[in-house]
């Protein structure tokens, strides 16, 4: 690990109030400034009321994009930064804003393990319309997400890859600030969102990034000139870190996959590790995979690249990887051979559809709020409920009859469902005339 | 006085989180949600941080006519209401945003009361460039500002006007706004400038306001544009409150008048009340006083409003009762009849003209500054060195001498006297030209 060194400058520390007042006013910081700001912020040094108007400020004059890149690098240096020097193999990671249904991570972390690239992902909490991929394999009895640095390291070493939370040693300056903005109206800030995101990542040691930035009604970013607006900003914040990065804006506007849930989820990776599956999420996972083994210098052309990932789907190395992971991890593998060992809710019921026609719309945040309802978030004491959630998800595109099913819903508390129904419902539009499909990736900017 | 009374309502309490967000969307706000931010300003519920983000949202978002008339009525019901409805005379305020040597009010509230109206001024904190009324009258041994409320209505029935400090009982919600502001670099928000300082003036009691909003060097709004944007939002809030209300926008691109300090500008103001005195002066008064009268009623047309205001400085009514007014708070009026009595200054000595040339700028908010230094300003300890100023400053446009006095420097403490000078020398450009006279009334906005 590398720790931050504060080296003594002849800097003459600014009062906040001219701080902001400059933001305010569409100046740009100097590397001096930001650093004071986020030594401050990670000290406590700066009052939050003063920080919160400086966020605001930030958000509507935004930052230039050396400052961008100055803020990402001073919050990765407030805390640890993982040194994976001395592993030989590449060192690629791979993160995404976050989505409904999204299980890329559950699939791609084995399968660029199992094709020679070494993962140091850490997966961070559960967003609004997000469930992390820690809370999915807590399904696993056994599993143990929760690793020291370096725990993390070892395991990185011997297994290549590993499913751990994310550290609170890496970017701490970030912790501080990121629950400052949830309160303040200020996590849309593009720069903002970068600094906060490539701290953390960059901080876990990789060598290059592929990033996945969803837009859509199920993202917390609805707007797809945004999601390009941050998938520029990120590479290019990540190219001058000197990190290799490739970003891929990607659709979010449905559910992604069949399910949405815990174990639904880890069913369905499960079965796209074998190849099987839905469509839309084989299609994510060879565009992103080929990103990944194309970054890390795995795989050189676009073909090669598409060869590696489909070979280690099909020559089952990257499912018996997910299992090495599990176990390295104290999960009981025996459910990743037999899934059916999953718990199953006591009550499956269909959504029927109101009428025919055909799918034209899927809020997927509503279903996600549906979902989250039925308990496959963490309640109040932190207890999921790994059974519930919904399957079969009737994509945008498709033809229906009145009282066939828009998916199925696994539930185990009575009394929770109608309003988890209510959310499912409202989240369907059906119409006469068969939509245009979405295009799942929108834009590759590297 | 009227106390405050919430009526309960069906009104669902927001998220602040949501408020901010919907400020910074471009939203606006209800009646009710204004309330609510009010109300939790006051009682402290809303937390610093996300009122300072919401203050910065306004900031960049602005706020409707109507959502700035809400803001000030519900800062003004934040607190006590002075209620005057019982003395039968007019009762017309006045207001400057502030401005470097303006004695105004020193000459327009006697005047104004001689003529037969009651002026319910509190006068307001020294601001950046401005030493307040309070603090030149001050020089007068015995001077007492600090005015309960009650005694405060009584003077005003007995004397018909009052320099009194600001009560904190008026308008308790902008002191806590008014200091996060001040931290938080959202000052300069029109629509909080409109609600912070109408929310105090309307709680006085009067039935008109006078306001007098300068733009230059020496006002902290530097832009005219600006300056008549601000005179529009406070004149259409007051409206919209029922107040008469009549703005004049004027220059403060150098001193007003022949001296900065307290004792000094007191000396001026009295000569002012006789009809001597600096030009731009007079004719502020005159201006400013004819507003007065006119929305008092006391004159009709603008012939009789200039006649009303020239015969109270002529009759000496207007000097009479400055000294009435002076003696009913305690205050030695044989100090207003012998301005020599005031203390001079150990030394005195001229401000040099570096070079012959015309007087083409005064930066006049370094005058304020350098005049600071010399002590006029009150002290760590609060304490005012009242001998201390500038006097026979020669005004943009004048023509000198090398090494004619640009003004004299009145100085107790040596020690003070270069850095001072630093700051006179530095407000002062000289050109071979003449420029341009500055035009002191540039708009009048009813």
């Amino acid at each position: 690990m590398i720790k931050k060194t504060l080296t003594s400058r002849r800097f003459v520390k600014p009062s906040y109030s001219y701080l902001i007042e400059k933001k305010r006013d569409g100046g740009e910081f100097t590397q001096e400034e930001i650093r004071y700001i986020i030594d401050s912020t990670l000290d406590g040094e700066i009052p939050e009321h003063q920080l919160a108007a400086l966020a605001m400020a930030i958000y509507f004059q935004g930052m230039s994009a050396q400052e961008t890149a100055i803020l990402t690098e001073e919050m990765m240096l407030s805390g640890e930064v993982v040194d994976l020097s001395h592993i030989a193999k590449p060192k690629i990671d791979k993160y995404s804003t976050g989505g409904v249904g999204d299980k890329t991570a559950l699939v791609l972390l084995p399968l660029a393990v199992a094709a020679g690239i070494v993962v140091p992902m850490m997966c961070g909490e559960d967003q609004d319309f997000e469930i992390s991929s820690l809370h999915k394999l807590g399904a696993v009895p056994g599993f143990n997400g929760d690793l020291e640095i370096d725990d993390f390291v070892k395991q990185l070493e011997k297994v290549g890859g590993a499913f751990a939370k994310q550290s609170p040693e890496l970017a701490p300056a970030d912790a501080r600030l990121y629950e400052l903005r949830r309160q303040t109206g200020t996590i849309p800030s593009l720069p903002l969102i970068t600094g906060s995101v490539l701290s953390k990542k960059l901080a876990e040691g990789s060598e290059g990034l592929v990033i996945d930035v969803k837009w859509g009604n199920g993202s917390f970013i609805k707007d797809l000139e945004q999601a390009k607006q941050l998938a520029r900003s990120m590479t290019r914040v990540g190219r001058s870190m000197k990190r290799r990065c490739v970003a891929l804006v990607t659709d979010m506007n449905q559910p992604l996959g069949d399910t949405v849930g815990t174990a639904l989820e880890l069913r369905e990776a499960i079965q796209l590790l074998k190849g099987e599956g839905p469509e839309d999420m084989q299609e994510l996972i060879l565009k992103l995979g080929m990103e990944i083994v194309r970054l890390a210098g795995v795989a050189g052309s676009t073909l090669s690249a598409k060869q590696t990932v489909e070979r280690h789907i099909q020559d089952g190395s990257a499912l018996e990887k997910l299992k090495e992971i599990v176990a390295a991890q104290g999960g009981d593998t025996s459910y990743i051979d037999d899934p059916s060992k999953f718990p199953e809710a006591k009550h499956i019921r269909k959504l029927p559809a109101p009428k025919r026609g055909y799918v034209h719309t899927i809020n997927a945040a509503m279903i996600a709020r549906g979902v989250h309802l039925l308990g496959a978030g963490p309640d109040a004491k932190g207890k999921i409920d790994y059974a519930v959630g919904v399957s079969e998800i009737k994509k945008v595109g498709t033809q229906v009859k009145q009282g066939e099913p828009l998916m199925m819903i696994h539930y185990n508390d009575e009394s929770k469902l109608e309003q988890a129904l209510e959310y499912f419902k409202n989240a369907y539009r059906l119409a006469p005339k068969r939509p245009n499909p979405p295009t799942l990736v929108v834009e590759r900017v590297a």
